[in-house]
């Protein structure tokens, strides 16, 4: 990995994935549901150096949609080139800081980023999997992470950070390697989806699969259902914003006309935005990883696991801070609260904060100093 | 209309959908977008008697996919036959006592429940108007009812009553004939949409419009877009409910089976209650309808004529009670905090009430005493 001059609060620079494939025998996973896969492959980025001791590794957990690609460019010329998801949070003297740790995001299981997903060749049939591809778990996108981590020779991490699905896979860590972690961030995130989450899982499925062009899963290399991806993007997209967030930014605005078209076009901002939003998703998703990942997202359920002292061999607890945001409808409060209360009964050291923020689940993707001054300072604390 | 006795609190009994069809000439309207439309035909229904004033009349506006068939039952032996929507409210003895008062639903313009709507005949071309139909607002709902009114001969309506759209009914009511109004009950209702409820509006419409068999509205005769309406209904449900009723109703539960299928079958009853409701919609409403109703309500906004005192003419005031629920995040109670205030301030006398009850926005359709009291009590006091 190439990187540039290493300054107070600035950009780990440029940086590229890399890609870690299963070494073999057996280069193959056997998931939650009790399928094998394999070969796999993740593909994820670094940032910063390790110390002697390997001991300073932060592992970033993304969110359903995001990729191995937190931080930094991967050019420095092209306008096109965006930085990384948290790249306001991971560089030099930043929240995260890369002169402390080294970090490490990987694109999980399932998805389209370069890691293995129903879009990737089956090697059985030499075709992609579609449907083929095995359901899979947060716990089984975790336990890839954690060959990885192995392979990459890291005895324990300094810590694991993540919102919304990279929350769950955050306290999948804590539940499945407790011993291999000294400390969670679980931000916008909950134990388990409740039936309004599920619910909006289940109506974004059901729009891919309405779509014609889905074939079942069998669309590569044909017409890709990008009617029903762009329908179930726009509802994902309601749900990550919030009431005073769409009134803020949208209101009853319209769009690039002075009165009521009287026709079905975009009369408002704010469907012309989420026709946009639906549109761009398209371009960059494949509509089966978003079947594989919100069902892998409402089948994740730590509430027992976490009920239970599940550290019962050592005499160390792992340190939390949970955070929540105040407008947060997806994943409220009041799930983190629950969370807090789990935790805090299993015997382990908790800190939490609700960020007040109008902006809705998405608010930890929008650059905060109160988020980045809460994360540095906790990692500062750890023993 | 044929009744059955009349008793304390008990249901109109048998009741019949009738037609009305504005006379020639002209038998049409003009619209607000300029557009004109006709012939038009209503379907209503009527229970209780006129006064010898006929002074006694309630006028009733149902929500979006509801109909004139607001009490009582078509027959008397069929299993199948449900009573209207609001029947644990109309009737002898109930909260809208069909002995003091003459009742009258309308089914709205653009519907399909038999009034006018964009699968009805055009005339001029023989075939269904599907996106022929002009654009309609809530206004233009309210002034086919006008004509409808009239034509009962009635002079003034001693209430208009309705939640949801129906609410949003009842306010262009009050702004477009207040001295046709003595009081109204506009219930979990705003006076314009938040940039969220046209989001999801929004997103219903595009599902629909991304069912190949939508096919441009022209679809009669044909294969109907079911897959897109009825997510597009999924969608719709979801915002009807709320997270509290979702956790009670459905939880975390799994709908027939002990453990997870690891696959695309509905795993959870919220799921498998999703599709029966989508389905279930499909076969009783109209793709387009829900288009033309939908941008009707987006299109609302009575904010500027409700904030003048809009009844200079005239020395009386409009009696109001707004009630909204609690758990309704669809129109929450700072929309209806709002209208409260913006009424109070125009001079009007307005009573308030937020029922605490956790079912949603979907409230008023659920048998509540507390609502029934309210209006009973509302309607008596009115001189």
């Amino acid at each position: 990995m190439e990187t540039t001059a290493i300054k107070q609060n600035s950009s780990v620079g440029i940086v590229e994935k890399q890609y870690y494939t299963f070494a073999e025998p057996p280069g193959e996973m056997t998931l939650e549901s009790g399928a094998r896969l394999g070969p796999i492959t993740l593909a994820y980025e670094t940032y910063g150096e390790f110390n002697a001791r390997r001991d300073n590794c932060i592992l970033l957990a993304h969110a359903f949609s995001g990729d191995s690609h937190a931080a930094g460019h991967y050019s420095s010329d092209s306008k096109e080139d965006k930085p990384g998801w948290w790249d306001f949070m991971v560089g030099p003297g930043r929240g995260i800081d890369t002169d402390k740790y080294f970090v490490v995001c990987v694109n999980i299981l399932g998805s389209c980023m370069g890691s293995t997903g129903p879009g990737s060749i089956n090697t059985e049939t030499g075709n992609p999997y579609g449907l083929t591809f095995p359901m899979m778990t947060i716990g089984d996108m975790v336990d890839a992470q954690k060959a990885l981590i192995d392979f990459l020779e890291i005895p324990k991490l300094h810590a694991v950070i993540g919102g919304s699905v990279g929350g769950m896979q955050v306290l999948e860590w804590c539940v499945r390697y407790p011993q291999m972690v000294r400390a969670a961030i679980p931000i916008a995130t909950t134990m388990r989806h409740s039936a309004l989450a599920i619910a909006f899982n289940e109506i974004a499925r059901q729009s891919i699969i309405a779509d014609p062009n889905w074939n079942k899963g069998n669309y590569y290399g044909g017409k890709c259902p990008d009617m029903g991806l762009a329908v179930a993007r726009m509802i994902g997209h309601v749900t990550y914003l919030s009431d005073e967030a769409m009134r803020r930014k949208f209101g009853r605005r319209l769009q690039d006309k002075a009165s009521f078209s009287f026709g079905f076009d975009a009369d408002f901002q704010v469907e012309s935005y989420l026709r946009y939003q639906g549109s761009k998703f398209v371009d960059r998703f494949d509509a089966n990883s978003v079947l594989y990942i919100t069902k892998a997202s409402d089948y994740f359920d730590v509430v027992e696991q976490l009920r239970v002292p599940f550290n019962k061999d050592s005499p160390e607890t792992l340190k939390y801070l949970v955070v929540s945001y105040s407008s947060d409808w997806l994943y409220p409060t009041y799930q983190a609260k629950e969370l807090v209360q789990t935790l805090k009964r299993s015997g382990q050291d908790v800190s939490f904060c609700e960020i007040e923020a109008d902006c809705g689940h998405d608010a930890f993707l929008i650059a905060d100093d109160r988020l980045t001054h809460l994360i540095r300072g906790f990692l500062d604390g750890i023993s």
